[in-house]
């Protein structure tokens, strides 16, 4: 069975390490957001990339969920000796490693995808791990700046991790999507993949990057797959996170049922009933797991055309976490036989 | 007193110590070699520059004499299992940093003059710190390969850190230094110092390549400044390192007496009498220290023109180094009141 995810860090990471157990004879292939990449130091760093790559390697530092476990950070140290910065990105030495090899093949002329694949050489993480573009998209978020109170532009990862996303935001920009190419094999993973899935990512700032670029979206609208996502919302609030901070920003409610409308159904959008408004992208759910104590929200999904189940999503350990895999695979099997 | 120092790495870096010391109200420039640099995983390391600071600005591990105290090696581990070599240059994690700065500044255009200033901001070595050109200068050496005996130019650290000079040098050839300019400051600091010094550094592949950048050696025969050196052979060996490779490739004996004349006598190329062959560079030299162990030497120097004294020349402690700054100072005044 090919199955094609489409993940952003922790909670893709995560998601994808309790898929492998539940089907360990799959063909998985991940499509990563690199939406979150960033230049610090003249050193191209591709946080959820690595994030994927370290989880599913064996290399994480488990408990932080980012970053390499028994990392030291003599590095960091030496830069803010030299009072270069930013300070707040945690960029440890083992990890300095990733992103110095990436920046040097980079410079030598290798698209990310390659790099990618060089680096997940010696990962190893079980899946074929694909860049969703090899060309440069930064995920901008407008805020009011909390210094000047300018309305202004950031960097994603200022946006989240220097500020928290403490300050309201007011849009959330994939700069540079509109004129990306997806990645070698990212559309026919998805055109040929006999399960699409989206793991309790991001919706807007993960999966929806992912499908910004040009010929994603319209991939898992088009494919033969089911597609089955699984709610990141759990109980009204972001399980980790602050999806809902970015939610807010596109308008949509912090439930595990308005993410489901935001995706939208596939099925509706492709025969043209219930169509959205012009301007609305297609829908790309068949499916939709919301969490057991969301179960109140299963009505108003299907009443959407979208499939929807109640599991318990908490991904507590891998073993729950592959009991959520085997759910969103059958709820795509029903989705299969209708 | 203006003091400017032409200088290598280890041997250059520690008799500045010994000059701080004995002349702690000086105003010293040291324009150092950039012949070593080279560009690992995409970095630009000066090993020569680095070698200076550090050891000026506190940070030099001692023993080693290269590299930073107290450092950590979780960047070359992970370059290592990444497959990403070459393993056999040490760079550590927190000398890694400086590599990542000087990059950076690099690559946003600032010239190597501008960022070795930037990066002793921070170390403070207490001297004016002048790469000898901003252009890029490699110190080749043509060898037989010990592998498939074909002769070939490496660069100098693959001969000097990898090969550990155990195969024969043929030739040391600074690339790309005929068409280099010297860096800003360095012609100044050179014409219009009170005395210039020649550190007990390596006479080819230190020194030599420094005076090899068009305008510099011009500026040591043309300053009214004494110039005297100290010798890095002793005994017939050199004091540390593998001068004696180099100087056999450039048909020099190993010798303290031979390394001043291969130097040459400044006031004797300036007069025209005793005039070496017409390709024969300027000599530069109007004083010489040997250690007291060579004192056989002397007359064959002086013959050729060049003060010589013979002073204990072990640069074993601060106090040591101090004395032999002293002796190099007190022959500058014997040259100058002549």
């Amino acid at each position: 069975m090919r199955i094609t995810v489409l993940a952003g860090g922790i909670g893709g990471a995560r998601f994808l390490r309790g898929l492998k157990a539940a089907a360990p004879d799959a063909e998985i292939t991940v499509v990563g957001n690199t939406g979150d990449d960033i230049h610090l130091f003249g050193l191209k760093v591709c946080p959820d990339l690595d994030t994927l790559m370290y989880t599913l390697g064996g290399g994480i530092h488990e408990e932080q969920g980012w970053g390499r476990a028994e990392e030291t950070w003599s590095v960091k140290g030496e830069l803010a000796a030299y009072g270069v910065g930013p300070s707040w990105f945690g960029l440890g030495d083992k990890d300095f490693a990733t992103h110095i090899v990436r920046t040097q093949m980079l410079a030598a002329g290798y698209p990310l995808s390659a790099v990618t694949e060089a680096l997940c050489d010696r990962w190893q993480p079980g899946v074929r791990l694909l860049p969703m573009t090899d060309d440069r998209v930064e995920t901008h978020v407008v805020i009011d700046d909390p210094d000047s109170g300018e309305r202004r532009a950031v960097h994603f990862q200022e946006y989240w991790v220097k500020l928290h996303a403490a300050v309201d935001a007011h849009a959330i920009v994939p700069v540079g999507a509109d004129g990306a190419k997806p990645g070698p094999g990212v559309v026919e993973a998805i055109r040929e993949a006999d399960v699409v899935l989206l793991p309790p990512s991001n919706p807007i700032v993960s999966v929806g990057t992912i499908l910004a670029v040009p010929g994603v979206r319209e991939a898992v609208v088009a494919t033969t797959a089911p597609v089955v996502g699984l709610s990141p919302i759990i109980g009204g609030a972001p399980v980790r996170g602050m999806a809902d901070k970015v939610l807010e920003a596109v308008g949509v409610e912090t439930s595990a049922a308005a993410v489901a409308l935001h995706y939208g159904a596939r099925a509706a959008d492709r025969s043209g009933a219930g169509r959205a408004p012009a301007e609305r992208p297609a829908g790309v759910l068949d499916g939709w797991l919301v969490d057991s104590s969301d179960a109140a929200a299963v009505p108003a999904v299907e009443a959407a055309g979208i499939s929807c189940r109640a599991v318990p999503l908490w991904m507590t350990d891998t073993e729950a976490t592959a009991a959520m895999a085997r759910a969103a695979l059958a709820l795509a099997e029903e989705v299969r036989a209708k």
